[in-house]
């Protein structure tokens, strides 16, 4: 006979969740809680009062990331789990808070089965994830990786032209460099999938193993602005219908490489926009993504191949690299864990990859990190609709909890 | 030997356009003289002062245009010459007030010459022409035509709120709607071409046959707005790869009817434009102008099959009709006049049609109408580029004094 496994409450996560969803709640059931808001200060409030009550110690770090503490047996590295409390604009009611929730409850299981960890626990909010109200997104992580640097992130100001730092202060949420997370076992973070593929393919749970190499170039057509009424076609210089063609051969060639590639024009302007002008300028977005460096270098190939076409309609095309990312590879070792919790939970599972970016990236540089995604219905997210059932959520945790669990036994 | 020809004053005619574009000159040698803004009042000012010098008799009506006579031997219908004042934000120094500068430069020779017409010449400046300050373009030829009613256009506001009632009144150019013109023998409007036909062809003079029919779809284009990231490329359902799908289409049809067909798509808007979601919404607007009536429905026969293609990247397709009108056709007594008067002055001409709309396509549903065009250099117009040698203009002024002269000998 198998050995009774130690299982999170589900009815629990989900009060918990609901809790958190009514700070920023919106019309629609959805939430805006804006990275420092006053949404987001009560949800910081409650999750402090959440971990304390459980005997939690928390700090806070000089970016605002929150960190409590449930002591372990042995005063080493602990076992993190964490995401972020920020949402976007008419976000949902998953993205990132699943994450520290999930902490949350995994502490409250060990705490009420009298269970003291081996390693400590500890449970990350991080500031900022979204970037929906401070760019970049991942800023706080992106700071205690050494990605971005605190002095330049600090001014970075709101479209009200708040500054970072004048939110953090106000908010109180503004604490010392010292508490900053800067060594641990593991980084565990479970996030939903923000994506398809798990729902169609009726799965449970996905353990991530990478977060995907990305590009982003921005290509800029210049033609002639005429009159839409006076002038022949074969005299037009129409970025327009250069755009189009550039668009169609891009696709040609791109849909050819690897069928994981994905790829998106998901911006496009066009000048001066009048129906009755030809437009002489379109500038549009171009991005790609895909774990294999060696296909990232075909894509970028292909693009600069769209400039050098000499007879489009008439028109100049340039070709200007915004950004790139090089594939963010999780800890093995962590990622079986993760697979055996799974299995050993009986739960349908699959090895994906993270198309979307999340603090694990940045934070896999200096902590053995890995990722659990649970199924998005219809694969939305950043929306009112975002959904996982509840049940999804707390197999999620579930995961967690079994491989915080094997953690310690394993040390 | 051959009659010596009655021919205007070059060197007066340049003087007197170059003394209007001092009303709202820009930087770049342009104008922005926005319907009844201070600088079309002042330009109004000048017109009217320079007319009564000559002992002309200006009257304005409850729309504002301006009407100057000369008077003529005989009480009877006025051979009327004019077209605009008014000009776009940062349009250039010719469109629209060649045509009123063109009835100046008539009625000063004729005086000079002491020449009494036989019947009266009038020179009449339209508001508003442009629309670019209210809306719609050719406001007070339509309001004359029965086009558009006065009491939906004095209602009309600009960006800030002010309706053209109040503008109109703040210019004191707000007479009397018993003054307006309803009757006339001919009407004649000299305009630049705002297409490059006349240069390319090295012609100075184009007898405007028709201003073509005109239609205007806005076409819609539905998918569903997903991560860029994390939704494979078959999951996807892309309203801008859709859109380029029936571009692509549109173009291919569109191109195959007729060679003197042009079409437009000169405003293209993308939701939610973030370069990392995947479009959910497209709309874009396709113009098709062509004189023939049987060629327009087919474009429109071409666009209603744009919505009926059931497999376009799971995209739902709408089209909808902003508008469209019928080609105005104008008087080919008139165009024969203005043809053999270019033919007797030897100057280099064409019959051709004018894709743009003008005044006198509203004035020639009551009054006989033609219209002259000089050439544009390259094209432009509604640009402070917008260029037509002074010899050019000349031409087109004589032309227009050799016709209002052989209009009195036939009379």
């Amino acid at each position: 006979m198998k050995q009774q496994k130690l299982l999170i409450s589900s009815a629990r996560l989900k009060d918990t969740l609901e809790q958190f969803a009514q700070f920023g709640r919106t019309e629609n059931n959805g939430v805006t809680r804006l990275s420092l808001s006053e949404a987001d200060r009560l949800a910081r409030d409650f999750f402090r009062s959440s971990c304390e009550e459980l005997g939690m110690s928390v700090k806070v770090d000089d970016m605002g990331n929150m960190y409590a503490v449930l002591e372990g047996k042995e005063n080493k590295a602990p076992v993190v789990i964490g995401s972020h409390l920020d949402s976007v604009k008419k976000g949902g009611r998953f993205d990132g808070v699943l994450g520290v929730v999930a902490g949350l409850e995994v502490a409250r299981t060990l705490v009420e089965n009298r269970i003291t960890p081996t390693l400590p626990l500890m449970i990350v909010n991080f500031t900022n994830e979204e970037g929906a109200r401070f760019e970049p997104s991942m800023m706080a992580s992106g700071v205690l990786s050494g990605k971005f640097t605190k002095a330049a992130m600090v001014h970075k100001r709101d479209v009200d032209g708040i500054t970072f730092e004048q939110a953090l202060k106000s908010t109180g949420y503004a604490g010392k460099e010292e508490n900053r997370l800067t060594e641990a076992s593991a980084f565990l973070e479970l996030h939903i999938e923000q994506g398809p593929i798990l729902e169609q393919e009726v799965l449970s749970i996905g353990i991530v193993e990478c977060v995907l190499g990305m590009v982003c170039y921005e290509i800029e057509v210049t033609g002639e602005s005429d009159h839409a009424g006076t002038t022949p076609m074969e005299m037009r210089r129409d970025a327009l219908f250069a755009t189009n063609n550039i668009i169609a051969q891009a696709r040609e060639q791109l849909s050819t490489i690897d069928h994981e590639l994905v790829f998106t024009i998901g911006r496009m302007n066009v000048w001066p926009n009048i129906h009755t002008v030809i437009p002489n300028r379109v500038i549009f977005s171009l991005e790609a993504r895909h774990k294999d460096p060696v296909v990232m270098k075909k894509v970028e190939e292909i693009i600069q191949g769209l400039t050098a076409i000499s007879a489009n309609e008439g028109c100049i095309i340039t070709a200007k690299k915004m950004w790139d990312r090089s594939t963010v590879w999780f800890d093995q070792l962590l990622c079986d864990q993760l697979e055996g919790a799974s299995k050993s939970l009986g739960y349908r599972y699959k090895r994906m990859v993270s198309g979307a970016g999340h603090d694990a990236q940045f934070i896999a540089s200096f902590i053995p990190s890995a990722m659990v995604f649970v199924p998005s219905k219809k694969g939305k997210s950043h929306c009112e609709e975002e959904l996982t059932s509840w049940e999804d959520c707390t197999n999620g945790v579930n995961v967690l909890l079994e491989t915080v669990l094997s953690l310690q036994a394993n040390h």
